[in-house]
This record gives C-alpha cells, sequence and structure tokens, in this order.
C-alpha cells in the first residue's frame, strides 16, 4: 500500500516530536517547518504565538464557518479551544511525554460573524502534574471582547 | 453593499423558520429543500435523521479532519455534538421561538481515523422548559463504538 | 498521636477495599456492614440500590441543606452526583483497581425545597476503559421530575 | 401553618434582596447582619472577601466532610465553588435583578485532608451580560496550592 502525503507528514511528525519538547515541537509549527494539520488547513486557523504553557491560535471568521443561521457555527470556538488547550498542555511536556485531551467545556458568549475580523484564540495551563494537566482558553477580538471560553482536562503519558 | 449568495440563503432560512417550527425546518433541511450551511459543508457532513426530540447526523473521517498527530481533530466531535444537540433541541421549538446554545462539554473516549469509516452523532433532548434546554449526545461507529459523547445547555427566547 | 474512630473507620475500609471488588465494597455498604462516610452522615443520604454500573442515592431535602435564598443549595445536587457517579464506576473496578474523579459537571433544572420530598440520584458508567471512566446521573423525585443531571470523568489506577 | 425560623429568616433575606443591590445584600452577609444558609452552617463554611466581581468562601477541612475513602469528598469543594461562584456573580447584580445557576463543572486537582488546614474558594466573574453571566472559581491553601477549580453559567432575570 503507498502512503499518502499525509501520512508520511504525520509520521515525520511523530518522529520529530520523541525527539523534542512539546515546546521545540511548538516553536517548529510556528516557524512553518512542520506541515500544519488538516483541519488547521480546512478551517485556515494558525499558531501566531507559543510559550512556556501558553498558545495562541488566530482566524479571520468566514460564511465557510457559518451555522443554518447566519452566524458563525459553534463548532469553531470548539475546534479553536481543543487546539490551542492542547497546545498550551504540549507546551509543558518533556521530550517522550505525550498527552491526550479527555473532555474540553466550551461557554459561548456572543456570535462570531464575518464582520467579527480577526479573532485570537489565548490558551494557557492551570495546572500540571504527574498524570494531569488542566488549561483554560478564551477567543476574543482585537478590541478585547469575549466570544467564548473554555477548559480542558488532559491525562499524560510517558 | 451587495449581499452575498450565503446572505441571500441566510436571510431565507431565517424567514423559513419564522413561520414553521423547529422540526418542520429541520425536516426540509434533512429533505435537501434548504441551502446546507457554510460548515456542514466544509467539513462535509449531513443530518440523517430527526424527530420530535432527536437528530442524527453522518460523517466519514477523512485525513482533512486530522490534528496533527495523525488522529481526528477534536473539534469534529465537537462541531459534529454541537450540531445535533442543537437540531435536537430545535425539534422542540415551535414557530416563532428559537434558542441560543449557552454552553456544551464533550468526553473523547477513543481516537477516530480515516479508517474508522461513517460515524453517526446521535443527539436527544434531556429537558426543555420555558427558558432553557438541555441535550446529550454520541459519537458512534456502525458497530456501536463509542467515541465521544456530551451535554449542551441552551437559552430559550421568543 | 492516638487515632481518631473515624481514622479507624478509614483504615479498616481501604483494608476492605483492596481484597475486595468495588460490587462487592458497595454490596456491604448497602447492607450497613461498613461505617457511613462523614459526608453521607452530615448530608443524610443513603446507598439505596447497586449493580454492575449502577449506583442509586436518596436524600430528603431539608432547610439544613438551603441555600441562601430559600431553595436548597446547589452543593447538595452535586454531592449526590459525585457520589452516586462514582459508586457507578467502583462497581466495574476488579479488586486492586481503584479510581479518582477528575472532573465533574452539573446541570440543574428545577430548584428542590423541603416540600420536594425524597429524590433518588440515580447514575450509571457511559464506559469504561483502561485507563479512564466516564458515567452519567440524574435526580429525580418520586414522580419522575427531574431537578439535575451531571456526567463525570474518572482516571483508574492499577 | 406556622411558619418555621428558617421561613421566616428566608422571607426577611428575600425581603432585603430585593431593595438592595446583590453587593450590599453580600456585604451584610459578610458583616454578620444576615442569618448564614443552612448549608453554610452544616458544612460550617464563611464569607471571608467580597467586591464587586468577586467573592471568596474559607473553611476548614474536617472528617465530617470525608467520602468513604479517607479524603474529604468531592461535595465540598463542589459546594463552595457553587457557593463562590454565585456570590460574585450576586455582586454585579442591580437591586432587583437576581439570577439562577444553569450549570456548573469543576476540576478535582488534589484531595483535601484535615491536614490540609484552611483553604479559600476564590471566585471571579468572567463575563455579565444582559441575560447571562459566567464566573469561575478555584480552592487553593494557604501555600496557594491548587485543590479544585470549576465554572459556573447563570441565567439573569428582573
Amino acid at each position: 500500500m503507498t502512503r499518502t502525503i499525509n501520512e508520511e507528514a504525520s509520521s515525520e511528525k511523530a518522529e520529530a516530536r520523541r525527539t523534542m519538547s512539546g515546546l521545540e515541537y511548538m516553536r517548529k509549527m510556528m516557524a512553518g517547518e512542520l506541515t500544519p494539520s488538516g483541519m488547521a488547513h480546512l478551517m485556515d486557523f494558525r499558531l501566531v504565538e507559543v510559550a512556556e504553557g501558553r498558545a495562541v491560535f488566530s482566524i479571520k471568521p468566514e460564511e465557510r464557518h457559518y451555522n443554518g443561521i447566519g452566524i458563525v457555527h459553534g463548532g469553531l470556538a470548539a475546534t479553536l479551544l481543543d487546539s490551542a488547550m492542547g497546545c498550551a498542555v504540549n507546551t509543558m511536556m518533556p521530550a517522550g511525554k505525550i498527552f491526550t485531551t479527555l473532555e474540553m467545556k466550551i461557554n459561548y458568549i456572543r456570535p462570531m460573524r464575518r464582520e467579527t475580523g480577526e479573532v485570537l484564540c489565548e490558551a494557557s495551563v492551570i495546572h500540571v502534574g504527574g498524570h494531569t494537566a488542566t488549561a483554560e482558553g478564551r477567543i476574543v477580538d482585537r478590541e478585547g471582547r469575549l466570544y467564548a471560553h473554555g477548559t480542558a482536562t488532559c491525562m499524560l503519558f510517558s
């Protein structure tokens, strides 16, 4: 069976992650040295800031993100928050340690529309222990207006 | 300012929703009589069943839904659950009554991959009162294996 | 340092749990063969049903459970749901396997009052895997009216 | 039917709340000018700080708060967080505006024990709009160690 380009990219990235910390990996992603994920490409969001315990993604909501009633689908906020909170936790993982997100909870504060313009999804770690981690995130526009916020619970593995 | 085709569609749908119940509206959507939303088109999921208090969406996970580590992004499950739980609540709304999702919580049970094949996201209403409604949903494959589950809280408006 | 009666009881129960499954342990608790926990005594709730993957607690709300505005404090529903969902997960644990609750989420549907009379908190397991488990629970009165519902995520240990 | 002392107290407090803002009411509670709620008395926690958008409760965990396995029952953290997040929202309500908590979500980080000593439950408002409010809270000990954190969603009424 031939491998697709995406499979090659996934395998290359998994290998990369084994030999570097989560933070090094995230910095390579931000520098554009790793192929963006399918979902980041599909939704058109990108990592714009990464630091120990913190990650920020950016997106410009468009009509292709809309639900049936003319506002951005709740799935977009969920996708951004899942990405940002996961990346924030990842920045705390040393080489060889990985995590999986067990659950996520999102509050929707106000609707996003095309007119909203670029929004940032900022996430930071609340707690990192030996077996679990929790993080929180917020989606805000350039004026600091809040659109959604959430928390996530992750389990850590060696 | 000229209006885009999507704006025309949104306006047409908002008008449609004012004069029919949520269930009638959902049935029209399933029959293909309403333009699918931007997000449904982008993610390629579709409504496959609707009844009073219940809605089911279907999707076939592909590499374009993947996150950076070679499995389906958590945002896909969130998007499906948000759609299905919202539609389940919508089926209980009489003409002129609408709702907004205040919050959603999702548990991730096992990863989805391209090899998973078609999954169904089944949602049903837990409670519908005068001012609020809650719903629950599950994502399962054709063998009934559970991939994610969640709940949502909605606020109702006249 | 002398040990209190409660410490003796805790130690006795920890020993008991090591040598029997969660279900056997829960059945002993229901039969009154184990000292009730401090919180069960303080709140005055009791286990009334236990089976594989399921647990039911009962309580009669009183004024001592009230918050400052004349209805039962949200903490009572939370305490019952935490107990019932934890016990439901416990019934699936073989001897030597234990769990800890990572998070819990509760929806409040209608207020409980003294006049509500006895309510049951019924919980059942949604998923039990090798490392995690999830459960759901509902609080209902004798007429089946819903007062609160919730879900919990647990991590399992050997 | 004769009214109990608690009913008198509830009625007196409901009247008090109609004519003053949530913040004024909370300050009276902290000053000891209002009868503490049944649950605050039962659990033995007290309000130690209140300001616009913020409330802090204090408790000293004891064996009477324990669950069956020798640590503090998860219901105590839930009760404290529900109280503190609700009070934080209440401080933002003008006279005549009230709220109800629709849902709450709690993450358990580490167990509390008698040896933990006094813990503080600090809550602050995330968002207050016309119809809804959200808040977050954390339970920490005197050294700042985190025991639990949570968020809540409230609906507002006139």
